[in-house]
């Protein structure tokens, strides 16, 4: 089981280690963090740094990918060589999955004509502008394409994964190692819970950037 | 608000990364990355590298303290240095805070003596070799000392500390903005609700380890 994490300068960090927490925990997997180009990227906020430890060119295929969301990816919507090691990647992938904003690159690369698929709910709508189906919930799977709604959802992602890998016994024992036992202080998560000066105030924050 | 990370060799990267995906967001926020030297450490399992810009030198106060945990812990309970800077840094700070068995190391810088504490429920035990009060739950708050649980529970403890320090309204729209509406797949993600021969495999291979 190869894993191929994509990185970019402007990432989200939670979108790629949440599910890098459960994924890397499967039986043989091996994780590799691939960037364009070798070395580090920094987070969203520039304060984190993360490395990749391989470039596109140097992996060419992968049993499942991850595609992560982030300010970022607003502009790797129309870079060439991102979308084309995506669909290089996808050719070769038994699952191709994104977390949040991650899901606008694998519809820019034109992987989810046709296909329900999800997203940070302040972009979600502009899926269909690359003819997904824009569906609101929490992990959208589509054959072998998983998409997972924002940031923290990819946590709930690859443990639907590693059940249909490895089976139930399995994934709820990777569940218990992270000791996911989730209780969020406000049942705020998702625009529809959270109150509307929230969402509305957020939302204004986002418009334009995702 | 002047944020210190502190990370180190075998690190659970969830355990650092999902208190940060919060804590940055909070108003004036700035986070730093703090190692024993500057440069990369490698996760528990070494497939990702994270960047500490700054060395324990270098940070000698912080607002709030985040101190994670991983396999890497164990050797650093008896690592004079980085119990002398977790003791130097919590003398400067309103709040310490630690995610997993990063607790572990706050215990065994002798700062949770006669204080209820939590870790992750494999170490859990041991925090009274240190004279703490193990206490199973998932955030326990002493005076100003935050410890959470296993790994994913750094994100509710993060959104706990939001509300204390920005407000309600502010720490709902942090749990909006990573849309943290969590729906795991299975009910086990504690000892008490996950299935018995789950947590003896588990506890198995945690022994003396954690």
């Amino acid at each position: 089981m190869r894993i191929a994490c994509m990185l970019f300068d402007g990432i989200t960090a939670l979108d790629v280690v949440g599910p890098y927490e459960v994924l890397q925990r499967l039986p043989g997997a091996t994780v590799e963090f691939v960037a364009r180009e070798r070395g580090e990227v920094r987070t969203d906020n520039r304060f984190l740094g993360l490395v990749a430890d391989r470039s596109f060119d140097e992996v060419v295929a992968a049993d499942l990918l991850v595609v992560p969301g982030g300010f970022g990816t607003r502009a790797l919507e129309s870079d060439d060589r991102t979308l084309e090691w995506i669909r290089e990647l996808d050719a070769t992938t038994t699952w191709t999955t994104s977390v949040c904003t991650g899901s606008m690159l694998l519809a820019a690369a034109g992987l989810l004509r046709g296909k329900e698929a999800t997203s940070h709910w302040a972009s979600l709508p502009r899926l269909a502008d690359y003819g997904a189906v824009p569906t609101a919930r929490r992990v959208v799977e589509h054959g072998k394409v998983v998409t997972a709604a924002g940031v923290s959802s990819g946590i709930d992602m690859a443990l639907v994964l590693a059940a249909r890998i490895a089976g139930e016994d399995f994934a709820a024992g990777v569940q218990l190692a992270i000791e996911y036992d989730p209780q969020p202080p406000f049942d705020a998560g998702s625009p529809d819970k959270a109150p509307p000066h929230v969402v509305e105030r957020l939302a204004a924050r986002y418009a334009g950037r995702v």
